[in-house]
C-alpha cells in the first residue's frame, strides 16, 4: 500500500515541486507514496469562486471561509477516512521527530494549506483537525509546511533510505542532537579528524559520541536537554517518569 | 537592490521550486529577490566529482567532505561577502521570526544545505557559518529547510505582502499566537461569529483578541507563554528584563 498524500491547497501546482526530486523523487516514481493535491477553489459555491472574505472585527488581510474549507476537508475525509487530518498553522502544536514516526507508518496524510490571515477558527470547533505547527516563524502559507512535514516523513517510508541509513542515530530520535560527523581527508587546513575515531575501538567511540551529544544539547539546546533529563528522572514510586506529552 | 539568495545545494533544480509560484513567485518576476542556486558538486576535485565520503568511526550513510563545502563557501562569500552564511542543520539553533526579520532586513542570505548524514564538523570549526534548525524533525536534506527559510524572508521583502498585510499582529511577532479569526457566512452549522466582533466596539474587539491570544498561548504553548512573561518582569533595579538571547 503506498502511502496517500492528499494536499488542499490554493497552489496545487506547487506539489510535488522538490518532493518530486532526488530520494522522495525516486519513492514517488516507485510508488512508495502517492501526491494528490486537490485544489480547495474546486469547493467554493459562488459565482466567484471565492474562498476568503474579510477578518469578523476588522483588521487587514483575509480570512478563509469555514464552510468552503469544510466541504473540501469532508470531501478528503470521504475519499481517505483513516488518513490523519493536520492543518498546517503557526497555531498548532510544535511538530516532533515522533509525530513524524506515528504518522508515515500509517497509510498517509490529509493536509489542510491556509493562506492569507489564517482560517474561520468554527472550522477547528467543527471538525477534529490536528493543528500542527513547524516552528515560531511565519511562512506565506501552510504549502511549505506541507512540503516539510512530507519530506520527514517520506524518508521513512519502507524502502525510500534503505538499510543503510535507518537513521536512529539522528538528532532527535534519541532525544539529544546528533553527535558531530568527521570524514576523510584526515588533515584539513591543519585540522585533523579526532583521534578517537581513528582508533578502531568501537566501545571508546560510542562512549565519546554520547558525550559529545549530550554535551552539545546541553550547549545548544538547553530545552531539549532538560526534557531529557526530565524524562529519565525516576518518579518516588520508582517507576521511569515519561516524558509529558505535548510542550 | 534585490535581496540575494545563494543557495549551495547538490540539488540546484530544487530552486526556486515553490517559490517560483504565488507571493514569493511575483516577487521574484518584479526582482525583489535573485535565486542563485549553486551546485556543490562543481567544487569537487577527484575525476568521480565525489563530495562525501564513510563516516569517521564507522556508522551508516555518509558525511559531506569539509574541504569540498569549504571551497564552494569561499565562493560564495567572495561573491556575496554581506550575506549572512547559514548551515541548515537540526543541530542548528531554532529559527525564530526575530532572526527571520532581521535577514529579511539585510541584502540576502547565503545558505548551506547539508544531505546524508551531515557535514565533516571541521568546516564550522574553520569558517564562520550560523547553523540553524527549522524545527525538530529530521528532512531528507537541507533544500526543503533552505525553501522554508526562504519563504519566511521573501514575504517580508518591501513591496511583497503591500501595507494591507504587514503581518505585524501574526504568531509569534507579539510573543504570542495569533488570536482565532472568524469570517463570513456569519452563521454556519450553526455556529456564528462571536458577537464582540459583531460589536464595532474597536476597543472590545482589541481586549477580546489580546485575551484570546494570551489564553491560547498559555493553553498551547506553555514554552512561549513562560518566556512571553519572563520577558515583561520587572528586574529589582526597575529596568525591564529582555528575554534571553537563544533558547
Amino acid at each position: 500500500m503506498s502511502f496517500a498524500a492528499t494536499i488542499l491547497t490554493l497552489y496545487p501546482e506547487m506539489f510535488p515541486g522538490p518532493l518530486g526530486i532526488s530520494l522522495a523523487g525516486r519513492a514517488l516514481a516507485e510508488g512508495r507514496w502517492i501526491c494528490d493535491p486537490v485544489q480547495i477553489r474546486d469547493f467554493a459555491t459562488d459565482r466567484h469562486r471565492s474562498v476568503d472574505d474579510t477578518p469578523a472585527g476588522g483588521g487587514a488581510g483575509m480570512v478563509m471561509r469555514a464552510d468552503v474549507l469544510a466541504r473540501a476537508v469532508d470531501h478528503a475525509l470521504e475519499r481517505r477516512p483513516d488518513a490523519p487530518l493536520l492543518a498546517m498553522t503557526p497555531r498548532g502544536r510544535p511538530l516532533t521527530q515522533a509525530r513524524v514516526r506515528e504518522i508515515a507508518a500509517g497509510p498517509g496524510v490529509t493536509i489542510l494549506c491556509g493562506r492569507f490571515e489564517g482560517i474561520d477558527e468554527r472550522l477547528f470547533d467543527a471538525r477534529a483537525i490536528e493543528q500542527v505547527s513547524i516552528g515560531d516563524y511565519i511562512l506565506s502559507g501552510g504549502e511549505m509546511a506541507a512540503l516539510t512535514l512530507l519530506d520527514a516523513c517520506i524518508r521513512l517510508l519502507p524502502g525510500v533510505m534503505g538499510a543503510a541509513s535507518s537513521g536512529d542515530d539522528e538528532s532527535f530520535e534519541t532525544g539529544l542532537l546528533e553527535y558531530p560527523q568527521y570524514t576523510r581527508p584526515q588533515s584539513w587546513e591543519g585540522r585533523t579528524i579526532p583521534e578517537v575515531l581513528r582508533s578502531g575501538d568501537h566501545a571508546r567511540i560510542d562512549a565519546w559520541r554520547k558525550h559529545q551529544a549530550e554535551n552539545d544539547t546541553r550547549l545548544r539546546r538547553p530545552d531539549l536537554w532538560e526534557r531529557h533529563i526530565g524524562a529519565r528522572v525516576l518518579s518516588p514510586s520508582g517507576a521511569r517518569r515519561t516524558e509529558e506529552e505535548g510542550r
